[in-house]
């Protein structure tokens, strides 16, 4: 039993909840919690770590069979976890590689509604046939708010979603929590040249809709059908002025009241599912 | 200046601040930030303190012409304020008085499409007319999501949300930065009967729809242009079963991948602002 957080491979955890920088360097995050454990895809995980106490409460279960585990004191599982109350399980997992290629499907540039790629994903799960839908996010910084976006995401049906490089990091130990395990499911891809990127896109076929407060078209008017994806901007800002006239289409989601602006994962579940209502 | 974070006034604000029950008894809860406390009705200001550092910034703007405040030091500024970096101006508002009526409407009981009340609002809003488009809230534990909640109602055009008596206090800081002014302009209503309130909403002639993961109508399918209110319940466990069971449609948002649930908050706006598409 580990029961000195100085421990190196304490400390190791530490860091990687800690530095978005050494999750970089190592290709590997953290995930917290029974539930996210057992949802990691299994040939990913490199490490997991249980708190005597979760071993006590859990040994008859069956839960953990098949699992490698070393077993750390109560307060220093409380070192190493991210919350405040800690459930007693976290795991090191390997960061997934996909490509841009892997949100647009295999014949990009070929978009019919009849000739629909395979979503692929490398995590492995299975796959499914849509016409790209994609979230294309720039400068999101609430940790939950990116984590809710991609499990509405999921919800929705998007093949991908698309950060670029200033939107807070994924494996950002509160929006793998906000997740809820569709961090295992969605396909995603960090860009450090988001117009480069938009360039890709819109040659594979697929049209950009950009969320502006000065929208000319209503959310609800275009056809989603299509290939198509959404541009989100910086929870405060929105996009920034250059991002948004990459766009095909500007949109705006009509609001009532005083209401200067929505939330930025409530905006994207808007628009995403307005695509999954027309897809259905 | 207050200098001391003993003095009574700033252990009042810190207790406001804390406790909900406090917050209850006194009728009056805590603004922060200049936009929050230029948002909140003027006549319902009770108190207002600034910072030091606050003033010195803002000493020849006009922002707070016409505003009676008090100068409190920057150290016992942090300690008064809820957030980590304070902006250094806080005010203590009074609560608003909103009746069942208010968020129904004048005329209830008797709703035609031609015939919509006037949208009653304590806080002095500008009344606009439409039929009752309720959220009913139950046993909502995020503030950060109730907050989420009130501001794309407003976006979407309630008439009111609703919440169950161990839904998370509205007045709760973290509530009231995340409705972004929405706390001062969409009328709520907390009941300790919820069952009670159903009945009479459905008296009044509201039709309720109850989301649920195995709702038997999809969330588009209903007409939401008559009178209507959406029941969500908590982010873990949804409705309880009781609940669910008062409502007249059980209705579902599908959901594609491994999803299990929506986040309460994004839930909520998907339902709300389809009624408001079906409005337009």
């Amino acid at each position: 039993m580990i029961t000195s957080s100085s421990n190196s491979r304490m400390k190791y955890v530490i860091q990687l909840n800690k530095k978005a920088r050494t999750r970089r360097q190592e290709r590997v995050f953290v995930v917290e919690g029974i539930k996210m454990c057992l949802e990691a895809p299994r040939e990913q995980i490199q490490e997991m770590y249980v708190s005597e106490s979760f071993l006590a409460d859990h040994c008859n279960q069956e839960r953990l069979e098949g699992f490698y585990y070393e077993v750390v004191s109560d307060s220093v599982f409380s070192k190493i976890s991210d919350t405040k109350t800690p459930q007693g399980i976290l795991c090191l997992v390997q960061m997934p590689r996909y490509t841009l290629e892997d949100l647009l499907g295999v014949s990009v540039g070929h978009w019919q509604t009849d000739l629909l790629p395979e979503k692929a994903d490398s995590y492995g799960q299975e796959a499914e046939k849509c016409a790209p839908h994609l979230l294309i996010l720039e400068n999101i910084q609430d940790p939950g708010n990116l984590g809710t976006m991609l499990r509405a995401g999921e919800g929705a049906g998007v093949t991908g979603v698309i950060m670029d490089g200033t939107t807070v990091d994924i494996f950002n130990p509160k929006t793998i929590r906000s997740t809820m395990g569709s961090l295992f499911r969605v396909p995603f891809y960090v860009t450090d040249n988001l117009s480069q990127t938009v360039s890709i896109l819109k040659e594979s076929g697929v049209i950009l809709y950009a969320a502006c407060l000065d929208g000319v078209q209503l959310y609800d008017e275009p056809d989603y059908t299509m290939p198509c994806g959404f541009m989100i901007g910086n929870e405060a800002n929105g996009l920034r002025a250059e991002t948004a006239a990459l766009a095909d289409v500007r949109i705006r989601i009509p609001m009532q009241g005083k209401v200067e602006s929505l939330n930025a994962a409530v905006a994207s579940a808007l628009l995403m599912y307005e695509a999954s209502r027309q897809r259905r």
